[in-house]
């Protein structure tokens, strides 16, 4: 008998990976293309298709392909789009779903990466047999996806779930961020958000650190990360305040549905306690009585290098499983 | 035949109010009683079914009680309690609807005031046909009803929706909230907040203003709507400081949620233009592109007298339809 598959598509900034994977998460086959290459998405599309059918040919009449999700920065499940993200080439509304058109005849669904992110945890990580939780995917930017009764969170038009574009007080804030406006939570929490931050420092601290002789360029957070683990004093204050911005706006999403835990998600993540300690910390500070000591911070159970793919590909299953049709746009 | 009735209570900071409906939200009887003068719960719950129980005897054979619905701050579905309410007189974990089982073999259901407010909004006013939509009460605090996927969201403990006690920005607030925290969003938008923020605009501004004759405890928020009404300039300014604060976190809502609509409700909503304009100015500065000019801001459709009792009774009818057995705790 054939196995039945689908195929989970994870499109980001710098790359886009898929995988092809059976019920029980387990890749048959995965591959990747440069995102960032390819400025028109006719082209990127035809050279994604063209590797994703010399996997399939390799598997070849040992398996079904019940259907494609695709997790993208302002995917939108409603619609099959991505609508004006900061973070790739193609600007405007990409009807995503549509242009896929022309190479398949599968279901696709496309939503937004953090949400696919939600449903791979639910599926196959931490969050399974939960009903009300919240992911935050910690990367170039800042995802979240929300589950409340079982159900993800989509909202009127689809877009619910961008916490990294709340904005962290009001009036003027000095951080740009790629989306046109300012002081987006994103621009503090994600990984170009703690190199911000710690440029800003280097500023002010007189502290010696090794990463005062690394270009803001050349710089990225895991370099912020070991540089804090051996008691850089500038690398661990930023990832203090990057924890403060985060525990204050996360302290928000429990007033708003009450969570029964938030997963991190991401590069920024597997920092373990430089991150987690900060943000418990000040999330905590901020919650009301009611809430304080019971909702639990957690590290993603997916593995964070295919995670993505694993949530894309659980989108499929979990349109399939819940009968929704309407969700499907083929 | 008999008809079948639910009843709605609403406790508030001053009065109680309750109702005896039926299905399409018509009052067959209604009255109240103060609540700040009962200090002792045992005390006010006695006086209340004294109160209601002469009010049925008077509809006497002509109605079947399907059950009780209450509406109070900090209500809780999952427990039946009341917990930590800074507007209440009573203090700690109130274990409301075991204490009601002295008095009635009904099935009683506690929840949030807002989440009531939320339930009569889909059941009987502007919501209806819904699916994603969030209704803020305005009263002496701030409370919030979310409802996604045609589901009222409770989060795990119960306790979603508490829109008043998020924090305006991260770090200090000079102004202390009744949570014991400070900074919280109804010390801004509230009829106290408002008041609260004319008091200090008259300490900043020094245009001439009737209500510079009138002391902190004298005034209320209606002398202030009447006044912005007639030009004066520290009433306006103070609306346009509770519409800029209430704005910027609806847009948080709106990341977070994405919902079709947003009711206000409530005294501070009756203000229209004076608290919408800025109030949607605001929301819509700080909302990602994709939800710009989306979300619509709405006036609440209920009856401001009426609502919090016909949205309590409305959680009867809701609970029946919905076969959600589990919600009631008897």
């Amino acid at each position: 008998m054939k196995k039945k598959v689908s195929i989970g598509i994870d499109i980001g900034g710098t790359n886009t990976i898929y995988g092809i994977l059976d019920r029980e998460g387990n890749f048959l086959a995965q591959g990747q293309i440069p995102t960032k290459d390819h400025q028109e998405i006719e082209v990127f599309l035809a050279a994604l298709n063209e590797k994703i059918r010399l996997s399939l040919r390799n598997l070849n009449n040992r398996i079904i392909v019940e259907g494609i999700g695709i997790g993208a920065p302002m995917g939108n499940i409603n619609k099959g789009t991505i609508e004006y993200s900061a973070d790739l080439p193609w600007k405007g509304i990409i009807p995503l779903a549509d242009l896929f058109k022309e190479f398949t005849n599968l279901p696709v669904i496309v939503t937004n990466d953090a949400n696919a992110a939600a449903i791979g945890e639910m599926i196959y990580g931490g969050a399974k047999g939960m009903k009300n939780f919240v992911v935050i995917t910690l990367g170039t930017g800042l995802g979240s996806g929300f589950v409340v009764n079982g159900e993800l969170v989509y909202g009127h038009d689809g877009f619910a779930g961008e916490l990294g574009h709340t904005t962290i007080r009001p009036g003027e804030s000095n951080r740009q961020c790629g989306c046109g406006r300012k002081g987006c939570l994103e621009t503090y929490v994600s990984a170009t958000g703690i190199k911000r931050t710690l440029f800003k420092l280097m500023g002010d601290m007189i502290d010696d650190s090794p990463l005062k002789g690394v270009s803001f360029n050349d710089l990225n957070a895991s370099m912020i990360s070991d540089a804090a683990k051996e008691g850089d004093k500038i690398a661990i204050r930023a990832f203090e305040h990057t924890g403060r911005m985060l525990g204050f706006k996360l302290a928000d999403v429990v007033a708003h549905t009450n969570p029964e835990a938030i997963f991190l998600f991401g590069g920024l993540a597997l920092a373990k306690d430089l991150i987690f300690e900060p943000t418990r910390k000040y999330m905590e500070e901020n919650l009301l009585s009611v809430y304080k000591g019971k909702v639990k911070l957690l590290l993603s159970k997916l593995n964070s290098q295919n995670a993505a793919v694993l949530g894309a590909s659980a989108l499929v299953w979990n349109n399939i499983e819940n009968g929704d049709a309407k969700k499907i746009s083929i």
